[in-house]
């Protein structure tokens, strides 16, 4: 016997095909929505839609961003143009930004490098950061991948392929965690922490 | 420094407002709708659409349904049209259908008595439970209220403003956990609590 309308049983649907949201959690949410005013449930289908539409890729350094022109980043006057931090994923970005420790410019790959899923070079935005290298306003391109295999990986591959250009090429440190304790850290994060002690 | 684009802050802040969705889990589903294929993310956008349109109350229980006419369970010649379970939520009858133990008709009240809230008998569906029970189709009501205050007041007022019908009034027994919500109720302890109902 079926107890919830089609309509109802289709939202409840959606949104348990969302990461992280259960049969549980969908149902509840949408209750919500159909509880919501008109207008705002409205808003919120208009913000999906206005979403897939406006939002494209900033054509220098490849993050999400509106319209045809250079990202709010990339045409601010206040960044150092001659730095550029590479990240998988535009989400790295909103995390290097809340640092409040990084001025300059990045570049979204939009993946790494993964021969398990099939992801060559050509799937991500290589060819994009290597012009930005060759046009020569880039004095150094930090690697910000994340520090597993796969981001690793990726951050060679590109330190290689940038190698025969004019640029400084590092990487983040490695360490362990501000805040963190000795105690839980493993192997790897201690033994690279010993590696790149500094004086105090 | 703003470094999302405006259409996908306006889809995080309506993620965000969704209940139990924090601010973190609202970028990650943003993002995860961004990449969705643009055919699945419109349908997402029209499920939400759609049920806000198509879902009105079913004339005779007033639970959620499409249409005018009565709803799947008011129409099915499968349910025992002599009982009729109170409950205050659609989510309510979803938990009691999942128990599988009842096979006759509901009530949906849309809320309970809540003097707090200013939630009176006018702002509840409760004329139109006096009027099926006044059809005389009715034998017998359970009051199927949540077992805390409110609900608990409800089921008196309730049974006091069915009294005098001739129609048997009887209460879940107490297998619902004392303060709980019957939408997390497990199916055996709402089995129970539908085996054990009593007279009030």
């Amino acid at each position: 016997m079926q107890y919830l309308p089609p309509a109802l049983e289709s939202l409840v649907e959606h949104f348990n095909r969302l990461p992280g949201i259960g049969a549980k959690s969908a149902q509840r949410l949408a209750f919500y929505v159909l509880d919501l005013p008109k207008e705002e449930a409205e808003a919120f289908a208009q913000s999906i839609l206005e979403a897939k539409q406006a939002i494209t890729s900033c054509p220098v350094c490849q993050n999400l961003t509106e319209g045809d022109g250079p990202c709010a980043l990339c045409s601010s006057l206040r960044r150092d143009r001659s730095t550029v931090c590479v990240v998988a994923d535009p989400k790295d970005v909103i995390a290097m930004e809340r640092s409040g420790e990084y001025n300059g410019l990045y570049h979204v790959l939009h993946g790494v490098l993964s021969p398990m899923n099939h992801v060559g070079p050509d799937d991500l935005r290589i060819s994009q950061l290597v012009s930005r290298v060759a046009s020569g306003e880039v004095r150094e391109v930090i690697m910000a991948t994340n520090p597993d295999t796969e981001g690793e990986t990726t951050a060679m591959y590109l330190s290689r392929l940038l190698h025969p250009f004019e640029v400084r090429i590092t990487r983040l440190a490695y360490g362990v965690p501000v805040g963190s304790h000795l105690e839980y850290a493993d192997d790897a994060t201690l033994a690279r922490a010993l590696e790149g002690r500094q004086e105090i």
